[in-house]
């Protein structure tokens, strides 16, 4: 009988050992996708994509005793050879080819040069290409990036005594309500795709004290714009015996300057390679809905249409005022107005026009909704009589409340908004590996 | 204005400074919900149930201003007393209470003897009323244990080289094919929901070389068994440059190994709950599907009705045996029939009749799908007409091959699944927050 004990041996060099001290004038193997070849004649360099990054390899023909016009871009390759040290080389490393076994090879040459340093193409034709755009190396460092904020927010709530859930995206009714839901047939039965993970959640706060998800959110909105996407994933927490909805952004806070933190011990090499000026997050600044407002009426010489709503292009100029009068990155603004926000919310009992909630801007964009919910039943009865909604399909979350719950509150990231933010991107799409719109259904 | 910089202070005592030495017979402040009352006449017994567990709270009527009937079970509350030492309390702790302010109280008594140390009442109802039925100790500590492999799992792949992955859910096409895909419309075009991450994950192998990804997974199986969800997390990985698909099956039990150390040493209490007696993943045996069916045939005199097919109740002697013959909780069964398995599927040179594949069997329930893939791009469009499949809506999958692929496989494990054999559960819906089955589609 055969037994699987955890170990695997490799004849392979891995990278650490390619940059150390040890295989330095010694024979090592790496493996990898020949990224590109430049042929100078009787020398070439073969450079090797891995997932830690591009290591040169040089193909001299005297050495060897095959042809370079046998390698060709788009092979993965074990290749065997000795590690000189290069100071031209990209980590001052390369290694002298004496042998090479291809692994597989390309049935076609690349239709996208993705071993230029950018890749000059147009987003669609990215998208379009996905598989292949993403090999180009500035390209997939993005999502290097967006790995390190999904898991700074579980790892800093882990930390924070929360408990991750998995929660239900098919469901009989949505929590938001709105004509923004992907509807379905489960079996014959009417259905709808989760919007947000928030009832759930809520509803999970009664049994953890505090819960996290990182999952899939749906949202049949027939916008096309540069910030939307219909499917897209939410970074959602719910926390339970709050004192304040200050309390919330708080552990936001937390979050984000955990997040800076890793992004620069772990993920050092992506920065480097996107350029990214990592934001400040030691404090943000929060201002009401109202006061924010007028300090960008007053400053911008600009009318204030609807004293309920934000606009995009107000939300963009209170991240302008923040930034040059306080060189702040990301603003809180609290207090939206209680007809914006959803049933659940909980009013601001000093005036009930408005609720304890708030979004978060990072350079002018929204990248957080959250806020203080209602926790007593017969005041979330009355709320969803006030709106005139019906109850129907909800039992279930209302006897949550019906049987007690703590004084809570939670807010939703959207990962996608906040990666683009971070790099600077214009276009959400560029955040998505595979995004979703009222266009893209595929690849 | 006001900033945020992180800190929140909170006049509440942490559960560690509640057991720590320091609190010790002085004034501290627990929150949190009054889980059950035991009124003795002067004396009462308030347990206050926390994230972190329960916690004794002691009414002396002469100590108080007010009078154990103002308090009820499913209250929240912040409760000031000394801490003492007692030897009888569930931690050896207890507080002496001084004040109680009420932060909120249920509308009305709870319908479910959630104090109870084994809640007494049928799965049907459990789930029903899912937010209450949570609150039992022993319910919620299963989500605990299913949070542990889930961190487990990712975890251990950062650290291994793997990259974490979003995929959409939405899709113009599902990965496996066949009838059990979930329709619906996406802006008038005619969409499905993922039944698994494959095409996506093999196409982020052209990228990252190593990707995983935790996320939903739908199937449309009219199935209404004890081990089927329709809704399911699933664990998945998938990795490139593998010399042989038993590096695939190395990595799974280095995965299983590294989940019983974490929770060995960070989920004790919730191990010691339930009585969880943690499997051996130090070892685990590999046969092959066909030499599996003659073992079992053999041993327990039982026929082969179909030598390509394996039936629940083989599994469960395929189990049966390797814990009698070699004490054994996990198998490997490698080399399905090729026909058992997708086009994807790797077929073993040697018999192309079997695939280079593997389940993984944990106490005779396949928790694991997993295997080599065809890399290959000719080799794959000739598998795709041999099975007289089109190609139609698979173009940009294909086109990742055309362009170079390495030699690469992965496997999907079922959350649930793994998380109910681990707790010796008899229905895969105890394993799930909030299952979704032929029948059931809410809370």
């Amino acid at each position: 009988m055969e037994f699987l004990d955890g170990s695997w041996k490799k004849e392979v060099s891995s990278w650490d050992a390619l940059m150390g001290e040890e295989l330095l004038n010694q024979e090592a193997i790496l493996e990898g996708a020949i990224h590109s070849i430049r042929n100078m004649g009787d020398v070439a360099f073969v450079i090797i994509r891995k997932r830690e990054g591009l290591f040169q390899t040089v193909f001299v023909n005297e050495e060897v005793n095959f042809s370079i016009h046998d390698l060709k871009e788009g092979m993965t390759a074990k290749v065997k050879g000795i590690v000189n040290e290069e100071e031209r080389a990209p980590h001052g490393r390369e290694l002298r080819i004496r042998e090479i076994q291809v692994l597989s090879a390309p049935a076609e040459p690349l239709p996208l040069a993705i071993d230029k340093w950018k890749l000059n193409t147009s987003l669609e034709a990215k998208l379009n290409y996905r598989s292949l755009s993403l090999r180009n190396i500035q390209e997939r460092a993005r999502f290097k990036i967006q790995e390190a904020l999904t898991r700074a927010f579980r790892d800093y709530l882990y930390e924070n005594g929360f408990t991750e859930i998995h929660t239900p995206k098919i469901g009989a009714r949505g929590a938001e309500g709105g004509a923004n839901l992907f509807k379905l047939s489960y079996f014959h039965k009417p259905a709808v795709l989760a919007q947000s993970p928030q009832f759930y959640k809520q509803m999970m706060v009664g049994v953890f004290d505090r819960v996290f998800e990182t999952g899939p959110v749906f949202r049949a909105e027939k916008h096309n714009t540069k910030r939307h996407l219909n499917e897209y994933t939410s970074l959602d927490f719910e926390m339970g015996y709050i004192d304040s909805f200050e309390e919330i952004m708080a552990m936001e806070t937390g979050f984000l300057q955990y997040a800076m933190k890793l992004l620069k011990e772990d993920y050092e090499k992506e920065l480097e390679i996107l350029k990214v000026e990592l934001p400040d997050a030691s404090k943000i600044p929060a201002v009401r809905f109202d006061v924010a407002k007028e300090l960008v009426a007053k400053k911008y010489n600009r009318q204030i249409r609807n004293p309920f709503d934000l606009e995009p292009e107000e939300e963009a100029l209170i991240g302008q005022y923040f930034k040059e009068e306080y060189d702040a990155d990301f603003v809180f603004v609290t207090h939206y107005p209680s007809k914006k926000r959803p049933f659940y919310a909980m009013d601001d009992p000093e005036d009930t026009r408005f609720t304890l909630s708030f979004d978060l801007l990072f350079h002018g964009l929204e990248i957080t909704t959250g806020g203080q919910r209602i926790h007593d039943y017969n005041a979330l009865l009355k709320k969803i009589e006030d709106r005139g909604m019906e109850t129907e399909g909800m039992e279930q979350y209302l006897d949550t409340f019906k049987y007690g719950m703590p004084p809570h509150g939670g807010l939703g990231i959207g990962l996608e908004r906040l990666t683009m933010q971070l790099l600077g991107e214009e276009n959400v799409r560029e955040a998505c590996l595979f995004p979703r719109d009222l266009n893209r259904l595929e690849p």
